[in-house]
């Protein structure tokens, strides 16, 4: 085998560490919002993203990518919220071939409820140990990864809406 | 709600990209793992973490904290290898209530035929677009958060083994 296809013991440390965050921290996130809010994490930023749209309206194809969702994924998780009452989903006005999905009062208010022990978490888990250098490291480094694991920016406009 | 339970702008941007790493990754190495050698990313990290234990063994109770499942969860998988002749379950010699898994001659050859296409992944999505400080800088934000993340280690094992 090739020596160049191998990784150097300080690559392999960092990436090893770097898996174990991309293991672990799904389930934590889960957890935390499952339990207080009874919502997926996958339901929670479906909703985060409504509420962040103009007039807490997406279409549904813009809505899957911001997710990293297939269409049926998304459809199927939309009517679960839906039903809950926390989502709409409504002909496009300006593309009948296409459908929205507007975040309802009880949507935004569940988000906003749920919001704050989610950020807690974030905090406790990511934000906290880091300096403000450590920060700005890591801007930088998660863009050039994104660069190539999301080079088309699907889930860009959702980081950029701040 | 209070001001400090927000982010800063900062935050928000490096913690949003870090969580689209989070979300995007774990497929993108699936599907080379699936199509490549037909393993799931959780059937290979299970063969590498045997392949690189002493023997090639280690107790399922072990094995199950290296790779963050559960016994049941790491049981059914492990049942799964054996039928593919790539694991054996076997008593542990020292302990006659606890089970081994370890790695068979078959099983060593598919995480050795598996692992470079798998390394060469990770070098193009992660390791190929950071420099040498930033992979200095990404272990070390790595380790600061997974103190927070995996405060008892249970990952750190199989980190630390290289």
């Amino acid at each position: 085998m090739d020596d160049d296809r191998w990784l150097t013991d300080q690559q392999l440390h960092a990436w090893k560490q770097l898996a174990a965050v991309v293991e672990l921290l799904p389930g934590a996130l889960e957890t935390q919002l499952k339990r207080d809010s009874d919502l997926s994490h996958f339901e929670y930023f479906t909703l985060a993203m409504l509420s962040e749209a103009p007039e807490h309206t997406l279409r549904m194809t813009a809505l899957a990518a911001r997710t990293n969702a297939t269409l049926a994924r998304l459809s199927h998780v939309v009517s679960r919220l839906a039903q809950r009452g926390l989502v709409q989903r409504v002909p496009c006005p300006t593309d009948r071939r296409a459908t929205n999905a507007v975040l309802t009062a009880e949507g935004r208010r569940t988000v906003v409820a749920a919001a704050p022990g989610h950020v807690s978490l974030v905090k406790d888990l990511v934000i906290g140990p880091l300096s403000d250098s450590d920060i700005a490291d890591l801007d930088r480094i998660t863009a050039r990864i994104l660069k190539r694991l999301d080079p088309a920016g699907h889930l860009a406009t959702g980081i950029d809406a701040r």
